[in-house]
Parts: structure tokens; C-alpha cells; sequence
């Protein structure tokens, strides 16, 4: 069994047998830190979990690998800065918001609260953050950029990651996974267990808390409204996953279907968020901009996503490798699915009605096939290209003077293709 | 066996045997609204399961009986109003709501959300929102209460049922239970499952649509703020709570963490923030009224949650029917157990230690045993006439211009003795 780890535009390899547990990293830059981590992560994976090791569970390694990954280049100098300063900066700002809060009066709180807050946020890459801090400064003029400003900006951006913390606690506990950044996850710590839910619901109030201590008045109500609506949108995706990952109907499985589920669960939370508050941050946020962030960040979110789906099949690169899949055994909603299905003809769409959705890894290679028999590869190509100049053409039919301007949205772009191939697994990583 | 309920300060009795099911109602006011209700829940509980007439499941039944008594006294003009026409303005609320929310476009996401918002807030009589509103006209001047503030106060209203929604049905979840205002519980709901949980979370975004839409600027900001500060307390609440009931150690149980814990699971989420929310309206908030409401209403929440924590043991009325408790089993921090380890010898203490948290009959009744011999009936006499000469002393204490006034707090405290003896029951009924 061979497996393709790919992250940063870099690519490793995995290998792995039952008797002989062993694993070999290539990589073109040898001795980067990225090569250093990636050891680390595995070495670190294998000796938690030997079972780990197996074609079920890889996705995890391969979820605890992408989170370690650190960038020696960042995109910009603001938040290349914040990153740098993250893991002193954010513990002080949990500490002084537990301080400041009067409920919050009891040693047993305060240290569950301290410990929620920060158990995965640092042992992972802050990219939320840093995709916000980016977005300011891309949006902002530098003279406009006071220290108060950019202090606003950073308890923003810490806040998107304590909300992606709560997206991901949850995420663990409906799909019963067991590792995340490289820790166990959250509920199968030894005092979580039942209450790992009630710790996510407090993050969310104690996020808001954080806010209302720190966030300027003339934008609160705006940055609030933000937040509710990422929250809202993020749970009716979950609502609408776990719908589609228990029908059989795949009439349901349609495009228009595809692109809302994408919208709620990859663009609106990750993308289009951070770009609403760079854009509240800069006095920029109204009816008109928001729209026009809507419908852009949207655009990006599903090109990016159908790119990530895609390769949970086929690899794209050199390696001829296949990547490990969980979406057709989880009977996911995929664009891959939502594609082939509208060109299958009867007998295939019947073997995709038998055996989408099962763990069986006959039946699993049997779907690879149909998707192979209708040629997804070139209809793949063909939706990458149409979907980038549908993307590439609104923004060139943008004003100069829109806000966002043109080339926000192409920096943006070019942001997330040097990211990673895939870098939508960034998004709950 | 032979049972107590006690509810609206009348008594009702319900006897059963496995061999023959049957029961028997006994009102001073027959023929009344509340008797028909009684049989009608009794039926329906027997129905459901057979199972539950037993002194196990009784506290099932009682709280279902508990939430569908319905007044034909009401405390105010306008909280009267209110509940008479909450089941028509209420579902109209949510579908407006649901119809100007440009993401919940998907007629699963809008069935969903409506079934959750109404599933158990129309089963039951909408108490928050009555003392809300009550509150309101105990507080605002009869010509400042336009047509439009109240529609605020409504609004409000039953954005708190809301909010209890999301709490009871989580606590449904954590707690396993089967039944809740004489229906099934949401997450046994035929769809609902794993995705209980997320359900509440989308709840909860939703309430702060509906207030997002619907609020005053000029006090949305302090809305929402307390509405985030009741989720977080009540969540500590709840984080305290089965930090308690899984506690081995008793010395853990002291008057302070029971005081403590009855602000953050009873007072807060039930009482302060019905009085907050009225100041918010009548534009009275500021840190002084809040610190007021927060010192008095605190002290009526321990008060009439140490009478519910009492009559969980012992009988205070004319019947000698023990009520059923789960607090013993359950290893609650109750007022019982925290009076009565003050008392113990090391004997008592001893057998204290190895029978409570135990769900065996006779360790139950040793328990009980425990409690008379240190005289607890006693106990809980002085405690309540102590804890109402307190309140009764800072209320006179309180000026005459205070804001709220020292009769607002003498009318709640009436409200609530009239309501139930153990009106407490209703915050999660």
C-alpha cells in the first residue's frame, strides 16, 4: 500500500504494511522545516495509533500532517507578522478575557475555559488569522493602519480561529474521529467525554465575550452580525451534509445542491468572512461590497472545493498514486458524484445506486471505475477552465474602483492556488 | 406507591401498580382547565410508556404535567395579553424570520428550523416570556408602553423561549431523557439523532437572526450582550453541574458552589435576565440597575431553588407521600446534601459517602434517613425564614427611587410563591 501526502505544493509519500511499519518523505527542498514536521507528525501519528496506518484511517495522518504545515514564505508582511507573534499574543488575550469576566470566578471555569481555548489552537498553523490579517492589508491603505487598527485586526483574527476551533470540536464528535492537529481529539480527552459539546457551546459565548470586551463600539454590531451569520450558515451546511450523506435518492445529488453545500461550509465561513471583516475593519462594509464578496468568495470557494474533491480520487500530478477517499464510502454529496451521475447512462447509474456509500473496497474501486468510464478526468479540466474564466471574467468586469477592487480578488485567487492543490482541507484542518 | 404532584399550588395524586395501571386525580377545583390538562398528560404519559409510572421515570411525568398547566389568572394586563395570543404571534415571528433570511433558502433548511422552533415552545404555557413581559409592565409607566415597544417586549419574549428551548433540549441530550411537555424528546425525534445538538446550535443562531431583524438599534447592542452572557453562564452552569454529579469528593459541596450554581443554571438564565431585558426596554439598563437586579434576583433564585431542592425529599404540605428525587441518585449538589454534610458525624458522614449517587432503593432511603436524624426539616425551616428576612431586609434597604424600586422585587417575590411551590421545576419544563 502506497499513499501520496500532498501539502504546500509538496508532496510526500507514505508507505506502510502491517508487519513492517515504516514511512519514506520525498520531497524536492530536503532539510526545509516543512520536511522536519512532516516527520514529526507522522512519527508522532504512528506511535499514538499503529492502526492508523491503514487505508481507513489515513485521511487522519494526512489532516494531522497538512495542520503542522508552516510556511517559511507568508503572503505578506502584516500577517507574516502575526503569524510570527500568534502563540504569545492569543494565550495573553484568553487570559486577559477570562480576567475581565465576572462569571468566570471559578478556578474549574477558568481552566476549562483556558484549556478549550488553546488546546488546538496552538499546536496548528493560525491560516484563518492569517487570511484576515492578509485581507486588511491588501484592502487597507498603509497610512490607515494604526496600532489600535491593526490590534482590532489581530482580535478578529483570533476570534475566526476560536470559531473554527468550535466548527472542529463539533465536526469531531458527529463523525467520531479521534485525532486533530496531532492531539486527540477534543471529546476523547479523559475529563471531555460528555461534556465536549457544552465546552464548544461556552467557546462560542466566551468568543462573543472576547468581542465585546475588545471589539470598537462603531463596529460591533457589524462584526457580530458577521460571526452569527458564519455560525448559522455553517450549521445549516452540517444540517445539509449529514442529509445528503444518508439518502439514497440521488436525484438530490444535484449541482445547485453541491454549490450551496460548498457555500455554507467552505466559502462563507473561511473565505468570504474573512474578507467581511477586512472589510468592516477598512469602513468599507456595505450592502454593496458584501454582495460583491458573496458572489466572488463563492465562485472561489467551489473552485477550490470541486479541485479538493477531485483529488480525494484521482491524483492530478506525476505520482500515479490514488489518494485515499472517504467520500464515496461516506456517500458524500461530491462533486465527482454530482458530475458523473449526470452522464451515466441506466446499468452505470444503477452499480453508482449499489455501491455509493459503502465501505466495501471493491465497491469503492467500482465507483473510481464508472468515473473513469465516463472520462471525469477531461470533465474535470473542463469545469477547472470553465469555472476559473466565469471567475476570471467577473472580475475583469468589475470597476476599477469596486470594493473589493479587481485585483483583490486575483491576489486572493493566486493566495489559495500557491497554498496548497487542495487547500480546502486547511478549512477544518 | 402512591404519588405526589403538586403544581399551580394545587395537589394532584397518581397511583399505580405493574398489574393494574390506573390513576386517580384529586383537585379542589374540579372540571377546571388545569384538571382536564392533568388527565389529558397523565394519559398520554401512560400511553407512551408504561414504563414511566414508576418511581424511577415519575419525575418524566411530573415535569410534563408541570408544563402543560395553563392560569386562567394571570399576573398583569399585559402579560395576560401576551399569553393568550403568544400561539398565533409566535409562529408568525418564525416564518417572517425565516422568509427575510437570504440563506435559509432550501425548503429542508426552512422545514427544519421551523419544526425545531416550534416543536416544544407551542406544547407548552411560554412562562419566561409571560414574566418578561410582566416584569415589563411592573416596570415601564402605563403611557410609555407604545404599540410599537411592545412589540419589542414580545419579540423578547419569546426570544427567551427560544433560548430555553436550546437549553432544555441539550439538557435532554446530556441527561438521556425520553419525554419533554408530553412529547418525545427532539433527539428522539424519528430525524433528528446525531443531529440534535447541531439543531440547538442553529437555534441559537436563529434566535439572533429574529433579533437582528427585529431589535431597535438603540438597544440591540445590550440585547444581544445579555442574551450572551445567559448562554455563557447557564453553559458554566451546566459545565458545574456535571463536574458535580460525577464528584466523589463532598467537601467539594459547599454553600458557595450551591449558590453558585444556582445563579448560573436557575437565577441568571431564569430570573435576572427577564428583569434585565424589561430595564433594556423601559431604558433603564446601566450597571447599577443590573448590579441591583443581579444581588435580589439572585437572592430569590436560591431562595425558591432551596425549596425545590427540599421538596425533591420531603413533604411540606398535608399529605405524607414522599415525592420522588433523582437529586440523591443522581449525586447532586443539592441544598440538602450541602446542610446536611454540615451536620454529619463521621458516622453519618460515612454512610453518607458510600449511599449517595447510588440509584439502589435502599441506599435512597438511607439518604432520607440521614436527613431526618440531623433534623433537616428543621433546618430548612430556619434556612428559608433566614433567607427571606435577608431579602426582605436589603429590599427595605433599598431607597425608594432605586431603580428597579423596592416593590418590584416584593411583586416578583409574589409572583413566584404564587406560582408553584416549586415553580422552579418550570425553568426547564
Amino acid at each position: 500500500m502506497r499513499n501520496l501526502i500532498e501539502y504546500g505544493g509538496r508532496r510526500a509519500y507514505l508507505s506502510s504494511n502491517l508487519r513492517e511499519i515504516w514511512f519514506k518523505v520525498t520531497l524536492k527542498e530536503t532539510k526545509s522545516e516543512t520536511l522536519l514536521i512532516a516527520i514529526q507528525t507522522i512519527s508522532y501519528a504512528i506511535s499514538v495509533d499503529l492502526k492508523m496506518i491503514n487505508q481507513k484511517h489515513f485521511f487522519t495522518i494526512y489532516r494531522n500532517c497538512a495542520s503542522r504545515v508552516a510556511f517559511t514564505k507568508r503572503p505578506g508582511t502584516l500577517s507574516s507578522k502575526f503569524c510570527a507573534q500568534f502563540k504569545e499574543y492569543y494565550p495573553k488575550l484568553i487570559d486577559r478575557a477570562l480576567e475581565q469576566n465576572k462569571y468566570i470566578d471559578h478556578p474549574l471555569l477558568k481552566d476549562r475555559i483556558k484549556k478549550i481555548s488553546e488546546h488546538f489552537i496552538l499546536s496548528k498553523f493560525p491560516i484563518q488569522g492569517e487570511f484576515l490579517i492578509h485581507a486588511y492589508e491588501l484592502l487597507e491603505k498603509p497610512e490607515n493602519i494604526t496600532k489600535e487598527k491593526l490590534n482590532q485586526a489581530y482580535i478578529l483574527a483570533c476570534s475566526t480561529e476560536v470559531y473554527q476551533t468550535y466548527i472542529s470540536v463539533q465536526d469531531d464528535v458527529y463523525d467520531m474521529s479521534k485525532t486533530r492537529s496531532g492531539k486527540p481529539c477534543w471529546h476523547l480527552m479523559p475529563d471531555a467525554s460528555a461534556l465536549a459539546i457544552n465546552d464548544t457551546t461556552i467557546l462560542r459565548s466566551f468568543m462573543n465575550e472576547i468581542l465585546g470586551q475588545n471589539i470598537d463600539e462603531s463596529m460591533y454590531t457589524q462584526v457580530i452580525n458577521v460571526f452569527n451569520e458564519m455560525y448559522l450558515v455553517v450549521e445549516m451546511g452540517q444540517l445539509l451534509d449529514l442529509y445528503f450523506t444518508k439518502t439514497k435518492n440521488y436525484d438530490d445529488f444535484t449541482m445547485e445542491a453541491y454549490n450551496r453545500m460548498c457555500y455554507m461550509k467552505a466559502s462563507y465561513p473561511f473565505m468570504n468572512s474573512a474578507t467581511l471583516f477586512a472589510l468592516i475593519l477598512c469602513n468599507k462594509a456595505n450592502e454593496e461590497s458584501f454582495k460583491l464578496v458573496f458572489d466572488l468568495c463563492n465562485e472561489l470557494g467551489v473552485f477550490i472545493q470541486i479541485h479538493n474533491d477531485f483529488t480525494e480520487c484521482f491524483d492530478v500530478g506525476e505520482s500515479m498514486s490514488k489518494k485515499s477517499t472517504n467520500d464515496i464510502e461516506n456517500n458524500k454529496l461530491s462533486w465527482t458524484a454530482v458530475v458523473a451521475l449526470r452522464h451515466f447512462n441506466t446499468e452505470q447509474r444503477n452499480i453508482f445506486n449499489e455501491c455509493y456509500g459503502n465501505s466495501n473496497p471493491e465497491k469503492i474501486k467500482r465507483i473510481i471505475q464508472l468515473y473513469e468510464e465516463v472520462n471525469l478526468r477531461q470533465l474535470f479540466k473542463e469545469e477547472e477552465n470553465a469555472r476559473y474564466n466565469n471567475f476570471l471574467r467577473k472580475v475583469q468586469n468589475l470597476p476599477a474602483n469596486a470594493t473589493p477592487p479587481p485585483d483583490y480578488f486575483m491576489k486572493i485567487f493566486n493566495y489559495f492556488k500557491s497554498y496548497a492543490s487542495d487547500s480546502s482541507r486547511f478549512y477544518y484542518a
